[in-house]
């Protein structure tokens, strides 16, 4: 049983309706203005629905020391090919008041008080609801 | 701005309604008798839902070579917290005759004629009309 391997990746990634994990991770994050806001770290899944609840975007520090996350609604993320990383449409200000978390703790997930303000915050409907 | 960091890792772990994509990768695979399979080598991203289309499970092979990838609907995967690992309700002879790929190439994953043939084969419905 084999498949059509006729399309190389190269050209397959192009059209391609579909994204590895490990691709995401580790793709820069920009504003519209063009400002580096920092990269993907991670994506968190809704494991009962098999959906991207949030991609984790991490920002500052050094080797892991210091650095922030981002929860932000995967809806809330443009990819750019031209830039080769996704967009956010709001200003660094905002984004750096936006929720996060620290590698002291992780956010309680099964707290949905918790997930509707991430949501409220960037304006999306909560995982849970779509 | 700070979060409920009040809950432990490990404590939020237990009733996580979530689950990071670095750590869907590595996760072992086991049918319900028990065999082990292969374990999840990455997870492919629907871009412009967010959702899962498929979990890869890799199995076979050795740093890489002749190692033969199978995408498999992310619905048929139940995480077993006893076994530390996801469970597939199928035989492993069913399993190994199921569509697949090599480190020759990826499939198309434009080609809904390739996808509707894995979710068939899985009987389990295309991740695009969920």
């Amino acid at each position: 049983m084999t498949l059509n391997d006729t399309v190389s990746p190269s050209m397959a990634t192009s059209s391609n309706p579909l994204i590895a994990g490990a691709r995401v991770a580790g793709t820069e994050v920009y504003n519209t203005a063009g400002d580096h806001l920092g990269e993907i770290y991670d994506v968190m899944l809704d494991k009962k629905t098999g959906k991207v609840a949030y991609a984790i975007m991490s920002f500052g520090g050094f080797l892991g020391l210091g650095e922030k996350y981002h929860p932000i609604p995967w809806s809330v993320l443009d990819f750019d090919p031209a830039r080769g990383g996704y967009v956010v449409p709001m200003t660094k200000d905002k984004l750096e008041a936006a929720p996060m978390y620290d590698s002291q703790g992780e956010p309680d997930w099964d707290d949905r008080t918790y997930g509707k303000r991430v949501h409220d915050y960037y304006g999306t409907m909560p995982y849970w609801m779509m």
